[in-house]
């Protein structure tokens, strides 16, 4: 446990394999379970085969929905709907979940959110408030609106309900590549790690991969507890939190083996690759965790069998083919 | 069997599980097994989930590697090289499985084929002869230089060892969706219906689904035998052959239920299916089955478990995301 536990953070880890196995039961009604496809070491420079999970064919786009669905069917419903804040893809998720649920929800989201998130949150009936520069911004502003209406806050990352359905992801990992030893997941406020690293619970190395330009989890593991960091660089929307969680934080400190670093080339190239090779769309920070792998930022040990979480697809394909 | 055989056909099916089995254990070490997503019912606007086999995530783009694969580790390979004629797809896979085994590749394509498959065949340090309107066209100017050069003909899906190839295909869609009770395949020439309606042998019920434009197994099934069918639209250049393969139609006639069309717009609107629901980019022949089951033109019986086989990705992202 850290000296300095950090301002808001819990100095335990209150998601289990069961909190998750529940979520998991729970949401199955509302979300797809993705497939894994295995990608020979040739094709990737590497001697052995690597395991992708492809979260991007989920609804809305990302991951995202896993935590939104858990949080609305462990809530009461208020008249006011709910409400969240998000780069993107959690707004998306929320608004997805919402209307498959009947409830009205609002969005706010930051100047930094692509306009192709802006239209999908709409597309699914939502109510969008763009305003403020980064995520943190927005956040403050769907309080002030939250304070107002009384409605059901979906936080992106930082609840159980949240961190429990994002683990389901490890679950379905783990049942459909059971002999992994190495997990890349893509990092920004921490519930996808968080939840993943709980349900593996150190049964196999979880290593987080972040963006050059947003180091959150990388800058807290340093720290020792969650600090304000860097937002910026090309996945910016969907990895910018400035802080990670701190209901993730004891978790990524117990379960997260390291926290690799990339530049925004690589994650183009790991964009660029994933259509040139797979014929896949990901958006920026859904290739994060993969450039870690080909940039060389993480080198896996000789017969190490490594799994990459590709998280989120929404982009504007033309960006991605055209690059 | 035919009171009027096709020239060039023969009376008999000589593609069988055991050949299809030994296919696959020879292409293994080239070829991704591609995974499979179960799409709930209420995505479909149908009762039951459907299951969609993503071959499209295969190598350069759509299915035909396999046949491409397990022609040439079955052939002896002449100095000369290989040579093949195609829309694309077949020519981009030859390029690859050419190049995996260190073997010099020439592919003849006609006007018709995109620009998009054109750079993909070159790409892999193929020779590209682009002429002639229709895939009959390249493929009679690829039989003049063959005649030249005494080069490997991989022919698009006329070849035993290409159809063994494709029913690879159903082999793995049966091992990972076991409970299908119909299959919808795109027809072109017939190679890979022919494989896999080869596969099931009837224990399931395959459909194909053909473009208006592209009829060549709905009039062949109606005549009896192979016959010249028109060639447009816009799977043209995946679904363009402008007959069926003369050892796939046996194997139509004894394993495959029905042929459906589609209109052109049906197909375009599953383009978009695909990507706005599932995040998926698939060329027009690629969402040509889907579109079958989106547009009513086949209806499911209640209780059917119906498989979908989205086989192929070699467009411009651009056009379906905007379209």
């Amino acid at each position: 446990m850290s000296r300095h536990p950090a301002r808001g953070s819990v100095n335990f880890i209150m998601i289990t394999r069961s909190t998750i196995a529940a979520a998991a039961f729970r949401i199955s009604p509302y979300v797809r379970h993705t497939p894994v496809m295995t990608i020979a070491g040739s094709d990737l420079g590497l001697r052995d085969p690597v395991v992708l999970k492809l979260e991007l064919l989920q609804h809305a786009g990302s991951f995202k929905p896993r935590g939104a669905f858990n949080r609305l069917l462990t809530a009461d419903w208020p008249e006011a709907g709910v409400i969240a804040a998000s780069g993107g893809n959690h707004g998306a998720a929320v608004a997805y979940a919402a209307r498959a649920l009947g409830m009205t929800a609002e969005i706010f989201v930051p100047a930094l959110t692509p306009p192709t998130k802006v239209a999908r949150i709409a597309s699914y009936g939502a109510r969008v408030v763009q305003g403020g520069e980064t995520y943190a911004e927005a956040l403050a502003a769907s309080r002030l609106r939250l304070a107002e209406t009384g409605a059901l806050e979906v936080h992106a990352y930082d609840h159980p309900a949240v961190l429990a359905g994002q683990g389901t992801v490890g679950r379905e990992f783990e049942a459909d590549a059971p002999d992994l030893t190495h997990i890349l997941v893509a990092t920004g406020g921490g519930g996808l790690i968080g939840g993943i690293a709980a349900w593996y619970a150190g049964s196999v190395q979880v290593f987080s991969v972040e963006p050059e330009g947003c180091p959150g989890l990388h800058d807290a593991l340093r720290a020792g507890q969650p600090v304000d960091a860097p937002v910026g660089g090309l996945a910016a929307d969907s990895l910018g939190a400035r802080q990670v969680g701190g209901l993730m934080f004891p978790i990524a400190r117990a379960y997260v083996s390291s926290a690799v670093l990339v530049a925004d080339s690589a994650i183009a190239a790991a964009q660029r690759w994933l259509w040139d090779r797979c014929r896949l769309i990901a958006e920026p920070g859904g290739a994060t965790a993969l450039a870690a792998l080909l940039s060389g930022r993480f080198v896996p040990p000789d017969g190490a069998r490594v799994g990459v979480l590709v998280c989120g697809a929404n982009t504007d394909p033309a960006k991605v083919a055209a690059a």
